[in-house]
């Protein structure tokens, strides 16, 4: 099956476009499904799973809870999730033509050879963007947003070494980097999907 | 005008792109032109003046032949070449729809807000490439096209120091970079002339 994966730099409009892809006939687009598809097969809250993927394994569990050592049960679920996540990614890309966002998806699924993109954006463009999806009330100051765009980066890229890539965001991993910053992503992606389709 | 640069690593393929974005109707692809008309309004040597452009000013001329100092007019030329050069590049992009393969025309047109190409590929991919362009009774090992493509790559980007530019390559400089490991330029460059189009 063809798999088109999408990393991204946060705040850059990755998400969006790899919705927009999947406007390509027989794609589908997985995002939030492959956290819940997680839940349901290990019987745990998906939030948690979101946050131990995002985060990486391990990182998410204190070895102590003040006396008490972490139950060789809770150490089990955190091997469990990324070998759990592996297989469901495996199993959707066995079954149907797919678009995936982040999830090292890209390292994952190598054997598929996916078509690999890299979406970024300066700065400036992430913040504004970032600022267009707050909540009311949840308004960050363009400082803040910074920081918090850098630490996502932070963690995707120590992330991604769990896999063995110690350079993610290099253009060499990728078959196409895309600057997004004074783009529309609504007009550019039926370019991105005529594009990929010359991959496969 | 609108303008599109084409930055590029040796053997991947950027001319070839260039000629073919092209295409697009009103558009017109410049190379050895410019040299030419360099040459014309120096009263130069054609070859000479490309070796200066990929080589950088003052890199060509000894600063001694033999007992003998330069003369001033050999060094004046050397300073002609880089002013005849932005004034070409100026003139191009303010009376016609374009697409400029290196020359720097990316930081040189800043000004004209270019769409910036980065074109890259493999080394396995680049060697191939310089093989099948090869002319017969040429033909270098690919231990030696590696030595060179590494080469010319390197003056690339020494050449791109002269104009402040420390990170040639960098993705962050570009719009949109193209790995062409494994694809066809002649079927992708449609496409992205498409995209191009979205920018201005």
């Amino acid at each position: 099956m063809n798999v088109i994966t999408i990393s991204r730099e946060f705040g850059s409009g990755g998400r969006e476009l790899g919705k927009r892809l999947a406007d390509i006939p027989g794609y589908t687009y997985y995002d939030r499904e492959i956290e819940a598809d997680i839940a349901k097969r290990l019987d745990m809250d998906e939030g948690y799973i979101s946050r131990s993927i995002e985060q990486g394994a391990v990182m998410n569990i204190p070895l102590h809870f003040g006396r008490t050592l972490a139950s060789p049960y809770m150490l089990r679920q955190q091997i469990d999730i990324p070998v759990e996540k592996q297989r469901v990614l495996k199993e959707i890309a066995a079954t149907s033509h797919c678009v995936i966002v982040g999830r090292a998806a890209d390292v994952i699924l190598a054997e598929h050879k996916p078509f690999k993109i890299f979406v970024y954006a300066d700065m400036q463009h992430k913040i504004k963007r970032c600022q267009s999806y707050s909540a009311p009330g949840e308004n960050l100051t363009p400082g803040e947003l910074k920081k918090s765009i850098k630490k996502m980066d932070a963690k995707r890229r120590e992330y991604l070494t769990m896999f063995g890539v110690s350079d993610w965001g290099d253009k060499k991993n990728y078959h196409l980097c895309i600057n997004t910053t004074g783009m529309e992503i609504k007009k550019i992606a039926p370019h991105i999907a005529e594009y990929a389709k010359e991959w496969f």
